[in-house]
């Protein structure tokens, strides 16, 4: 948690780009173990990727699911969105390319890392996968 | 929203084909801006590919997100399922290839294009978004 | 449904294990007709795959639709999670791979095989569809 899938033309992102675009994301889920964001990029060539049923070669898809942590209120949610934007325009909308995601919430109790429940939110178990930075078992 | 991913066997769809498929696809959802539609073909290698534990190189898997509507009552899913099977059937069932789908709905309230909330359903920004076919600030 | 989808680091999996671990993830769902039961295996290069911001070559990353049966109690959720890991750690954590998974949950009335919906389980027809393990008319 989250899961990051990041739909993109070919050649849109150096791998610079994407370590770097993975980096802040991360970043954003400040409270969470770093390990926890994954992010993964799908290059789709135009003739398999369509919008409005038009081929396109300047469009960027990202599904994310949350697992982890769910928002509560609207105004979470907003800022949220709006952290990501600011983080990726200079990717996508700065070059030129039309960009949409959405978030996915799916349930805590159906996920595993490394074959654990991962802690519940704020206790000394997460604590410690946070600042360790890897999973262990509690 | 709504963002398709079909899977499907390598050299399954020609170009015309998944031109054509998401054209169609498109036209469901009328009461929606076209751009909202997103389809994203992944050829899969029949070594990567199983069902029922056998590999697989005569099998479509769709998998559908549902972010802008939801569907409210049960006539209304069926029908839909209904007019999709009309559409496909004949670059799937036709041709012999095994298929199946499912539909997932996501929080309209984390959803966002070029960086911005789409606008309420049936409002005039979404009207305007509809007919310019392009996302505009509101 | 089930659906899997296994992000999995380039030449992780033999065609070999790839079978194995479908054969063996369909075996879990032993009430169901096996032909429900799909796997897909994406590879993801290193420069395309990131988890804390870092590339990563030992990384895999589970991402299952279950459509067909949802879990009713904790219980049976952590026995589902349990088997699994059983299942994949001679394919994963053995061989040094880091790995994690998640599970969604997504309505079975927007769900359809061959364009038909899938019958009710524990009907007459859902046992013929089982025993068949192929889908026809009802």
């Amino acid at each position: 948690m989250p899961l990051w899938k990041i739909y993109h033309p070919e050649n849109a992102f150096s791998d610079e780009d994407k370590k770097a675009i993975s980096e802040k994301i991360t970043a954003v889920y400040r409270g969470l173990p770093p390990f926890y964001v994954g992010v993964i990029y799908e290059p789709v060539p135009k003739s398999s990727f369509y919008v409005g049923g038009e081929p396109a070669d300047d469009f960027v898809r990202i599904s994310v699911d949350h697992i982890a942590r769910q928002f509560n209120d609207e105004e979470t949610k907003l800022r949220f969105l709006n952290i990501i934007t600011q983080i990726l325009n200079p990717y996508v909308a700065d070059r030129g390319l039309r960009w949409e995601m959405h978030v996915d919430e799916t349930p805590f109790s159906l996920w595993s890392i490394q074959g654990m429940r991962p802690p519940i939110p704020d206790t000394p178990e997460s604590e410690k996968w946070r600042t360790e930075n890897k999973p262990s078992p509690f």
